[in-house]
């Protein structure tokens, strides 16, 4: 079956934003063995639109439609959408309803009337409830075509996909598609590519997809088969074989496991509880860990130390070593860590201190170098990075790099 | 004039890979006042890309081709272009010896014979010269129309599009195109909307689009003329009704400039420190303040408090606050401010604390509900806030209104 992907918004056309949903769609569809031919981009204009919808009608099955739902003038997708296949728009009052709720209780106080435009519907389209904003998304299915619309935000775009499209895409699939993420941190794509080309090469079903993330790199594992079991059996010599060629650096097999879930899971299996200790990163580490729901098992406090003063306030860091080896270097991450430990009395601490950027690097010690400590089992693991890129990338590095770290020193220890 | 873009790759119809050149050659086009109305991928496929081409020529000035350019069997965007544009491929002689030159030196001992297809192009192409690869970019002239070919590894295309194609699409374009941004936060989209409706239905040039972020609304004015004077003078009243509009809503109206680093700057002019006590955000709330450059200035350390007994030990919250009112109350919220500065010896604090979910909610207190508290010149103000969505959501719209309560309690306070 094939999928054509039509993203809707001049702010796309004119470079705004970048389109992270139409990456995320297309690797959706790949997971459910879709092939998708044509990515198309068009404007908030209702002739284009209209045009685009046409032809991706003429040569593709599902059209998936993502962006121009919204309440204002710009937003007409779901008109267009309508218009096209012949159907009337009439008020949804379960969508009424929800939006009325919505507004309930939020900091808006009145319900502007152009909210009331996201209750009307296509008539006999299937609606699918936006838990995480007002416009819904809606399934409009003629002549064995189907059009999918979805809101364009990514934060109601993915669960919505994921909830109620997902389910349905699969529904018309005759094939059974299994597909099984491994998930690798610490090994660079070109490597990772080098040690499965083999594979890789007489990959025909399953097949191996690679996806670098920022300091991960993601496989991708898919089968086609006529059963369930089938494609199970398909996959797993594949996954053993790539088990042993990268042991202890893959960190989850799960596609919804992240690194901080991963790190937390260990931490709760051998009953330690940890801090985090940031300059350069500034929060974004403890952020994370507290990301995962439940942390607070483990997670219970985290400094920001990110002068020399507070350093020195809070961890204990010694006057002569942030003078002798600087608020960068191996010394004061070490002692970063242990003090982390000790202020927070708890197991285990990660500490990181580097330099971002854009200012503040020497030839010695330029922007982008980086030590994380991990203090656990009254060991201190320190390792020095220099890492490519702007701050935010910088950054970005070096707290996966931080969970990665903790994640192989409770391994190496508790084991 | 109308440019289209095109990006070939199947890597991209899989999901493999970000499109960030798409959005790159969109934001430089605009800038360069041409008018992008579509964007079109297709795969490493010749039937679909010579469509692809042929529709773009139809309805468009310029076609951008990004990527297909290399030595592989799947690179195939020029000899689909020379035979849809009917140019003949020849040796180009200079583009044999730079490809001869890359290779000296380089870890590759030979030449594979794929490499050679390199040197090949379409009779009468202008050759981009590829300072950062060896697949050259080109240009084909035809009958008014104009197809650019670029390599499609953005360290490769990003500084040839800069140094000879930019150059080259300004030639072209008689006209000058100039935007400002202005950037709202604490007024939602369809109420900045409602607000803008006249001005909206009445915009032609300049126009006014609208773009929502989390937490925050983004207006982009845009004006054609034939001067960059013009420009400015057809924008700036525009500029002037939408600030008597919004007032202190608006926080910015530089492109570049973002939340955190408006308030960063507030607090610079006023000379004032600031530390940050983070529950449920979790350190996401200093992570944005350190994002900006220079941040060290104002920001030397900030507390994750995310356990009742942290809140205790660090910021002095009484026993008998979090008994009586819970952790998740005004109460706490302004206890955890006030203890931030007293703690971190500063002039201000911002506070976050609530239920992120998914668990921890009551009929009472629900996820979502998120008290802030900012101290600001020994006065506290607290505000109650209940977020929709997911833990992630609430902690990233938590994090905006907790910059937003600050900036605006230090312009109530200083200014």
């Amino acid at each position: 079956m094939v999928v054509e992907l039509v993203s809707v918004g001049t702010e796309l056309l004119l470079g705004n934003i970048l389109n992270t949903n139409i990456q995320y769609l297309s690797e959706q569809c790949a997971m459910l063995g879709l092939s998708v031919y044509h990515q198309v981009i068009v404007g908030d204009n209702r002739i284009r639109l209209a045009e685009a919808l046409r032809m991706a009608l003429g040569r593709s099955d599902v059209v998936i439609l993502g962006g121009g739902l919204g309440p204002t003038e710009d937003d007409l997708t779901k008109e267009v959408c309508a218009e096209v296949m012949g159907f009337a728009l009439k008020e949804d009052a379960h969508t009424h309803k929800r939006i009325e709720e919505y507004f309930k209780g939020s900091i808006y106080k009145e319900i502007t009337s152009n909210n009331w435009k996201q209750a009307m519907v296509p008539e006999g389209a299937i609606v699918l409830d936006n838990d995480n904003g007002t416009a819904p998304g809606l399934i409009l299915e003629k002549d064995d075509k189907r059009v999918i619309l979805l809101p364009g935000p990514p934060a109601e775009l993915h669960p919505m996909f994921k909830k109620q499209v997902f389910p349905y895409l699969k529904k018309l699939q005759p094939e059974i598609i299994r597909s099984q993420m491994i998930k690798i941190c610490g090994v660079g794509e070109s490597q990772v590519e080098d040690k499965l080309l083999d594979l890789i090469d007489q990959q025909k079903n399953p097949t191996i997809a690679t996806y670098a993330k920022t300091g991960e790199v993601h496989l991708r594992i898919t089968a086609r088969a006529e059963s369930e079991e089938e494609a199970k059996k398909l996959i797993k010599p594949v996954i053993k074989e790539i088990r042993s060629r990268f042991g202890d650096f893959i960190y989850s097999v799960r596609e919804e496991e992240t690194l901080e879930m991963a790190v937390v899971k260990l931490l709760l299996k051998y009953g330690l509880t940890v801090t985090t200790v940031e300059s350069c990163t500034g929060g974004l580490l403890a952020g994370r860990i507290v990301n995962v729901p439940g942390a607070s098992e483990v997670f219970r406090e985290g400094f920001i130390t990110y002068s020399n003063k507070a350093k020195r306030k809070y961890l204990d860091v010694s006057k002569s070593t942030l003078k002798k080896y600087g608020a960068v270097s191996e010394q004061t991450a070490k002692e970063m860590a242990t003090g982390g430990v000790f202020a927070a009395d708890c197991d285990a601490c990660v500490a990181v201190t580097g330099i971002a950027g854009p200012d503040g690097g020497t030839e010695e010690k330029p922007v982008g170098l980086v030590y994380i400590a991990a203090y656990v089992k009254k060991k201190v693991t320190v390792k020095e990075y220099r890492f490519k890129g702007d701050r935010n990338k910088v950054r970005e590095q070096a707290v996966v790099k931080a969970l990665d770290l903790l994640r192989r020193s409770i391994l190496e220890n508790y084991r």
